[in-house]
């Protein structure tokens, strides 16, 4: 963190107290919406280099209700496409620079968030967090991490508020069963790690459950051991789709491309086709110990999960998708310090 | 209306006492524009499936000037593009289901706007608003129709709050002359179909003038019909143009495609080139009684109206407009009981 | 100025009083960012026909932070598109006009801002601001220009408030660069113009250094040398780049095409490409006087100027980015008459 700014990029880069804080925070803000004025005078701006609708609309709302002004953009429909790389002759079509647009908006607004998806071509670039690394050190205010390469931070503390609510406060040695699903394009990461981190965390017992080659990243894999160890909890992974159901108390679906997906896209692509049966069924979650179903939307129905499992009685991804909005007034509130 | 919301997705469904009240609101809005704060803490999403200047841009304004916030959204332009068919296994182009994308929202937000024009393609499920019908399932929160497949409320109390300003408070026995008038494309009815009701429902005479082949709805001239029959009014219709504006105290003009550009498009195209002089001049305004013009707009000048009649002294346009505003602080304050 | 409106076309046009007080006033808002509410009630709508990021940022915050409501559109995204020339048979593309777009944005803000850049087709509509002119004339508020074809006031006053800043109070008979420099598209006038202007009038003395080919506008030079006669300051001009910096105690580079861009643009386009080294480098910045560098902004870093000038201890284009905002609050304050 240069300079002592609250930047959030992934909550496994701060400390325990400010996480069980935040969570604190979040559940405290779902229970009253009131608006207030207590940000009134400052103003974040929202830099979208990729699609959202939750996020959007959440993160706006966030803000307005803590009294604050947002302004949204989407790079490149109405403003300058950026360039990020450093030392670059800049004849292409970006006509600005990062270091030029971020350091201008940190002049202006008092954070920024950015939404900026995986490259999914250079799995070291995205692995390390460059291009939002870079946009931290242009800025002189917080940077908020609307979804980057690696990670989802939002989406995490939302998810971890959601699960205290539906466990009524505590979910220490529930079983929590993060599963692959098929989808028709090699999807970013950021999702899968950052969940899988926030169960071990909450001290939850985490079955991985993928196909052969689309295991998470290996460092992600033993942070959240790390974590499971603090409290004799199990992080197990499985490329057994079906019994990975069994006895699960949440079932939380994602699709994401595996490493091949960088390295050989067409072989990934073929290889996905094939497990097009890891879309999650009345008949699956009829294996679970009536696990609450999770996903972090938008979801393809029927693809990833049927409609029986999204309109049936134990989904609550809509009321994730909601926690999102008091998970991020937690994280306006820290970053400002309010 | 499930749920007792206060959906509004065109007056015909909504009594008599709350359109009367409505339109005495809109009045009163437009007497004094001051901001107030009666709707602060509630918040508003407007969802553009197609473009618009006016309802965005009047809708934002009526909800800030009542002290609401308002958030606005174009589909796929920055958000992803929306299924809204059941049972779909959705493998192409629409990441993201109207059912997650209206239940996430109406869980965010305190109503929701939402404008999507006519398919022009399956009369049968313009017609009875299937796709509105669908995003009002899905909400736990008032819709707002900023115009759909066949309606166009907040257009049409708008222009009714217009000519009660127009005529000094009472259009009782006034002639309205609803006119087709050409266009390039075959545009949706929403328009035409609210002005009819709107007119017929102020006990105004109305003639609807449109060529062989653009009839409206009969269910729609129907109903206005009924509503003629309260007043002893008179509905006609006449496929001669000149002659429709003999005795005429407004002109309405609008443009739209018939039934045939559903089921024939080619033919349709090839017909409605023939009527390319059902455009109003001056000629045509002299054979009324001095009789205003109104225009939904946006205007295609000297295609639909020629500039004389526009900016002449009887165009009323733009005040036309300004109403909108006006008529929809009215509705925000019904849907939220403000 | 028509019917009294205080609009904002270029400080040129806008006599002596209200430039320095406007200036003073920038200085003030610079000063004491505090948000205020002395504008509540009041809204205005910004117009781009063109990209933006410090403009609509630094605008959207201007209006907030003096308590008023601010609404973006980007024409022809969302919106319809706009025809502007009159009488002409609207059959195209544009859905609308000019003349009713405005005409309802004005009865529904309380100003309009707008960008529409020059069309680099036809130099005497550019420079007789003949589009931003027909805007005005559809308006019954103040318009703002956000760059129009030939002028950039809310550059101009940020830019002037910026040196009053960087030499604390006074810049008479300081050194001012304009530069040309090379970029790979030939880029619009309306920097230069307002920028040449603005620092002729604070007295400055002023070199345009520009390749053959690339001098400005002769009316806007005598401009300049109108304003120049006032203080016995000179206004140079050169086609030697290198020695143009000697002695410069500010250099302002900017890119913009000449006028054979508009008769001949394949012609202009390959005699540019001849002027590649026209960028500004540390070697140039060492003959001046410990100058400071200054940009508008986007910028082509290795391009139009290397990043060791932009990264190095005499830039200032950030704190100039961020003296749009302090100038477009004073802007506001002005033809809102706060």
């Amino acid at each position: 963190m240069p300079e002592g700014l609250r930047h959030l990029i992934d909550w496994h880069l701060i400390e325990d107290a400010i996480w069980w804080d935040r969570l604190e925070a979040a559940r405290r803000f779902a229970r009253d919406r009131r608006w207030t004025d207590r940000a009134r005078g400052r103003s974040i701006v929202l830099l979208f280099f990729n699609p959202s609708l939750r996020t959007r609309t959440s993160m706006e709302l966030a803000a307005v209700e803590l009294g604050a002004h947002v302004s949204v953009l989407t790079v490149g429909q109405g403003t300058w496409s950026l360039e990020w790389r450093d030392g670059i002759r800049m004849e292409g079509a970006e006509a600005e620079h990062i270091q030029e647009a971020i350091g201008v908006l940190s002049r202006y607004y008092d954070a920024i968030g950015v939404r900026a998806f995986a490259s999914m071509r250079d799995y070291e670039l995205d692995r390390r967090e460059v291009f939002l690394g870079r946009i931290v050190r242009a800025s002189r205010v917080p940077i908020i991490n609307l979804e980057s390469a690696f990670w989802h931070p939002c989406q995490a503390l939302g998810d971890a508020a959601t699960l205290l609510d539906l466990f009524r406060g505590s979910v220490q040695g529930r079983r929590f069963l993060l599963t692959w699903a098929y989808h028709p394009r090699a999807l970013p990461m950021a999702v899968p790690n950052s969940a899988l981190l926030m169960a071990a965390r909450l001290g939850m017992h985490v079955t991985v459950a993928r196909p052969e080659g689309y295991a998470l990243d290996p460092d992600v894999m033993a942070l959240a051991r790390r974590y499971a160890a603090e409290y004799g909890t199990e992080i197990r992974e499985t490329d057994r789709f079906e019994e990975a159901f069994d006895g699960a108390e949440v079932v939380y679906a994602k699709a994401w491309g595996g490493r091949l997906a960088y390295t050989d896209p067409q072989a990934e692509a073929e290889g996905r086709a094939r497990f097009q049966d890891w879309r999650v069924t009345e008949a699956h979650m009829a294996r679970t110990r009536e696990a609450f179903f999770l996903h972090c939307l938008p979801v393809r129905r029927n693809v990833v999960v049927d409609d029986a499992v999204l309109d049936g009685p134990r989904a609550r991804h809509l009321l994730q998708a909601e926690y999102r909005l008091h998970a991020q007034k937690a994280i306006l509130e820290w970053i400002w310090a309010l």
